[in-house]
């Protein structure tokens, strides 16, 4: 059966909303869980959640309620860790330094088979640099990849390279398509994914040298996938695709504003309401509404970006997570590992 | 007297919104025009206005009111042009081929002087190669950037490049901080812009080689303009800075994304008020609040793009600018005349 190992002293709420998350997933999924980090903290948290729950808002921002689940039942062991890797650490300095670290021992518990997967909420670079360190490279990755998702019109789509690599070759994205191809098939069920490559126009001719010669790339290769042409960013979210492809610089400053355009016009929103009475009494009402629409823009429903090309599953959440989103995490995870992902990446790059 | 040359003939809406936004420009900023394009079309369009006005939703999406303007008491010039640039045409090509096209001789009004800055709505790479044919670049720029602005939490920010070279150097976004600060200074009247570099993290080792280089030049050079340092996408819309620099394919991404989470946003409320009978109730009501945002988001109220380095003034509007976005855009080629930005340039640059 699935283990999935939690990095428990990652991220702004840890230990405490990584534990609940944890339990939260082991009950609600039926999964086991390893949880990593110093095993006091943990088992008190657990002894607090097996006592009075936890609160948590189910990704709705507002009013928390209380969840108890009875922890005894759950197949949760712990694997002490003496040390945490901090946010401002350098990834590969700190994972050489500290090999008793919460996510290096993570890593170290997939690399060992006790668990299948791991989850981290704590430095991204830290989680990569462990990730491909402890578990390598699937044979023909060129650079491992996150693959994080993003709202849109229908379906979340797939935006590859979210950050882990600022320079790019077009072989690279070329291996980025076939690997964020494959996550939209297997995770989020859209049957033939439509890739295109994130440009500022839509012609072949559009974009720097990186653009251009992967379009050709992928259009050589498009038996291996939808490939769709050139998406500009205005259009990205409007059902046009279900997974882009970039490098890392390009996907994560599209990903951050994203996120920052969202919290930029529900603040203006917000300002309109509040700028008259008659204007709280609507803004009221158009809460309810308005609410509908935030868990399909909160990034705490996908529980966090995959790790795509090392051998192993590594799902990097949100520094912010609390349980909700780690909860969802161990989903992707599970999911990840359930569906063969690897598997069928190592196939389509013939390793 | 300042005189602005606009190409008639260029943009979605051309020539009808074109003449209409440049007779309104004429009339609200007191501004001499030089109308650029097919005589006949350009004429019979200003016989219409003359004899009933012509509609204008004011930049509001909604209902729109008829504009009554008395031409004939403007000073508006037509210069004839034969032909017209395509938005499909290879731009260099194009501008080669079509010596006689109403972009050619907007820019050909101001390199003989017949106008001091010109606004056009059509191909973008047209109306760039075309500048830079025409005009030159100002002594000591290596190349001419496009800045752009879009809504924060406060004043409205520079971007630049907002898509004219999509790949730079280190010094290139130098002299674009430079010419950033000062269109920030000089148009929008923020004291002391603060420059920051678009990166995806905010530590002066984060990002791609460019953005690395960028920062340490920026920084040794921070008497120059006021130096913040990196700015992540999710931030940058917060009142983190005024002026952001970057390469094009970054910026054109930026912009882009921007207004495509916008749209995204407020199809995803359409679509929640739309749900339900009391949602329309609620909806309608909101609908007053929501639209006094437009205006803050809404790429018409700045009129257009600076294409700044070259040796006058050519503001780029939108393809889908309608009169009001010309309007706008008139008054910005006006301004940037008016307060001497091109002759700061020069001084800051030591041309």
């Amino acid at each position: 059966m699935t283990r999935i190992a939690i990095d428990a002293m990652g991220g702004d709420h840890a230990p405490h909303e990584i534990v609940a998350g944890a339990v939260w997933a082991a009950y609600e999924y039926n999964v086991p869980i390893e949880l990593v980090g110093k095993q006091e903290d943990i088992e008190r948290e657990l002894d607090k959640i097996k006592s009075e729950g936890f609160l948590s808002d189910c990704g709705h921002r507002g009013t928390k309620k209380r969840i108890n689940i009875d922890v005894s039942k759950l197949d949760i062991k712990i694997t002490h860790a003496d040390e945490v890797i901090e946010m401002g650490e350098h990834p590969g300095q700190a994972i050489r330094k500290k090999k008793k670290s919460s996510i290096v021992l993570s890593v170290k518990a997939v690399a060992d088979g006790s668990s299948d997967a791991l989850v981290a909420a704590g430095s991204t670079g830290a989680a990569m640099a462990a990730s491909l360190f402890g578990l390598g490279r699937i044979h023909g990755i060129t650079r491992p990849a996150i693959a994080a998702t993003l709202p849109s019109l229908k379906k979340p789509i797939v935006v590859i390279d979210g950050g882990a690599n600022s320079e790019c070759t077009p072989e690279m994205l070329y291996q980025f398509a076939i690997m964020g191809s494959l996550y939209s098939k297997q995770l989020l069920g859209i049957k033939e994914p439509r890739v295109g490559v994130l440009n500022i126009g839509s012609e072949e001719t559009k974009g720097n040298t990186l653009a251009q010669e992967t379009y050709k790339l992928l259009e050589a290769n498009k038996d291996k996938f939808n490939f769709v042409g050139n998406i500009e960013g205005n259009k990205l979210l409007l059902d046009t695709c279900d997974v882009v492809v970039s490098d890392g610089f390009v996907g994560n400053v599209t990903l951050k504003v994203t996120e920052g355009v969202a919290s930029l016009l529900f603040r203006l929103i917000k300002e309109q309401f509040a700028s008259s009475i008659f204007g709280c009494a609507v803004g009221l009402m158009a809460k309810a509404f308005l609410k509908k629409i935030y868990p399909r823009i909160n990034y705490e429903e996908y529980g966090g970006s995959l790790l795509l090309g090392v051998k192993g599953i590594t799902v990097i959440s949100h520094g912010r997570s609390k349980a909700y989103a780690i909860k969802n995490a161990v989903r992707v995870a599970k999911e990840a590992v359930e569906t063969g992902l690897n598997k069928k990446i190592t196939e389509l790059i013939g390793g």
